[in-house]
């Protein structure tokens, strides 16, 4: 990658912003009333998720390494594939990308918000919440999803998720990621998707919303960040 | 692309035609009344039309550059790809490509027609029509919606759609749209998807019709041509 | 392919076996009682199809040039792709696999037979039948499906179905064809696919079968080849 | 495969692991109370057990040839691409990795277990077991997946699971034998993917859990090792 780090941080903003747009996009489609997509089914989700991520690494793909994730910046420096002083500005801009692509899902889906009087339904269009809330075991589940994100990621691109196929077996990873990891805490395996969606769902004026549950909020921004950790170093520990 | 126009024109027309063939086909499956598709459901409809833009992508790549769509031509005329003089004559070949798209789903279906009594269903496998009528936010979701079409083709086309894999990243990219944008107006995102079939609704002897709600028509015809240029720009102003 | 012409055949074989093991198959794991697949839907059969035509396609690529369907074969020798003298040989051979397959769907879903009591569940998952019983509309629905399939077939293989990514894209096209084309009669497409089961259903001695409706059998027959035929001359007609 | 056997073994250890880890993930997403995946159906799990496959396959492929399966080792020394001395230990180190795997599984979705009162739905999330109990026609089956597996495996692949596309196409292999032939058996089609995880539910402390029914655990052993072998064996009889 020899764009400046300027083009670096636009290229992460752009993809995060594409991922969140289309990745809350689907779960506003099936969860929001009177849409097209209402009960569309966990499928439609984990689908929409693994195509939103396919297409942020392309709209990234010639700025930046397309992380789009600071759990998987942490993972790429400690694979040694990322300065260490870029994780910080990457996750900046990774989290910004994200409260305005979930801001552009509040524009999108204008009048169904007044249509749908359940907060719980509207913040987790937002944001990722626990299925059975158990902090400890809800923290585990997103370790455990990361590392297998990170480590898998690494696996297959060896660092290099845009050449190629790759963006298509991302998604694929993704889809897989929600499929079969999913169920307990809604797989936020990324701090930048969680984070920049809750912030967005604080801040704006959404009809119908309640709090932002900001007492869940570390699990999938630490819990994610363990996991990318420990993904990248157990890559590291094979020969 | 080295075609004379009147060839590109006839690519432009075969590609639309097989485009609104499978796509309003798939509605036409999953909405008439005794259809062994009956109730398939969003997953199966976002699925279909993807596979149909895909399916004409092909259909037309050896011909012309596959647009298939009025809003992504005028996009390509802003970033460059396309002559300003073709974008007219090839959303008329577009249009007139849906059209008979849309006429084959008519014949194709034959005996289903009559076991249908609903005239919003039957409208409704033609044109797209919204899920709140509301023609300012309906209005921005068809524009939001064809920014991220054709955003999202430049950046991993970089014009060229039938290349390699292309068209069937082309594919995922509709189903994405689909999924996470398609919830409040169906995704017309294309002038030419819309009003060809919605002209051959107004105009085939179709059991069971009413009206051809040409008040909301042009919401998919103007939307997708807005977003189509803003796409094209924003993806010139990345450096 | 310069294999000689009973490796050919053999190829032909094998492949359409693979074809209708698979795609019968998928049909009996969603229609029989018991079967853990029961009331999968719609979406899983026609998914369940088009990998069973990529897996065909990929079972006969070493042999022959992966037909599978009379319809196709005789699309290919309009098309100049095969020796007018083959297209009989190559149709009994893809028959004689349809049957073999078919018997093979019958042994491997064993107990499951006696557990279902429908006649019509039992002939749909070997043959096609029409969602609404009416010659000539369903007639017309199977020319057209088939012109879709070969004119697709050619647009984007060119005459070459087994080249690097074309058994997946094959796969895309039977997905397309059924979800947006399969409502009306079931998208047989392929008399060889069709037929076969029929015979087999006829001949074997299955729990709970009824009569193998010879009467309708003619549709799914010709129907096909006629389409098979014009979808190739079309393609012909392109300069 | 240059690499030493021990890494071999290492490399079939970790790609089963992650099989296992997404494969029973995915029954277990579907199949706990209070999943956020809960009665997503069968397309979900079948989706996911071919991504699984898929990602197991990547997960494995810089260390050993990614068979992840014993009856694919069995196949693959029949078809002379493996040595004989490596089938034991290849499926010891399968086992193993499905053990693991499962393990994890167990901790992923920790008070998904107490949430969840059906002992035959714990330990379908491990092993499969029949539709029917009839042990004679669950062999078969498990025979004729396996035929399947193996004889397409080695169609598309020549024996060479990693190269580019193919492990994309085992994942499709994966889907299409699970939604055409798994309604009878759950499509074990590998012994160490159903006994690695049976050994797991027998020894681990899991909520709710009953017996692991190794009155039929020899079926999804003994039918893949056979099939496995029968498969090659036409696979070599082809000239």
């Amino acid at each position: 990658m020899n764009n400046s780090l300027s083009l670096q941080l636009l290229g992460e903003f752009i993809g995060t912003l594409v991922l969140v747009l289309l990745g809350d996009g689907v779960v506003a489609g099936v969860s929001l009333n009177k849409s097209k997509a209402k009960d569309a089914g966990w499928v439609a989700i984990t689908l929409g998720w693994g195509m939103a991520v396919t297409l942020g690494v392309y709209a990234s793909a010639f700025l930046s390494p397309a992380h789009l994730n600071p759990a998987v910046s942490l993972g790429m420096a400690v694979a040694g594939n990322l300065p260490w002083s870029s994780v910080l500005p990457y996750s900046a801009a990774q989290i910004a990308g994200g409260f305005v692509g979930a801001a552009l899902v509040w524009i999108h889906y204008g009048p169904h918000w007044r249509a749908t009087k359940d907060e719980a339904t509207i913040l987790g269009i937002f944001s990722t919440g626990p299925a059975i809330r158990s902090y400890f075991a809800n923290f585990i589940s997103e370790v455990i999803g990361t590392i297998v994100l990170v480590f898998a990621l690494l696996t297959f691109t060896r660092g290099n998720f845009t050449d190629g196929l790759n963006p298509l077996v991302v998604g694929v990873l993704i889809i897989a990621i929600g499929l079969s990891l999913g169920g307990t805490t809604g797989y936020a395996i990324n701090p930048a998707r969680d984070l920049g969606p809750r912030l967005a769902h604080a801040v704006l004026p959404i009809a119908n919303k309640g709090g932002s549950d900001w007492a869940y909020s570390w699990v999938p921004i630490i819990g994610p960040m363990v996991g990318g950790a420990i993904g990248a170093a157990l890559f590291l520990l094979i020969p």
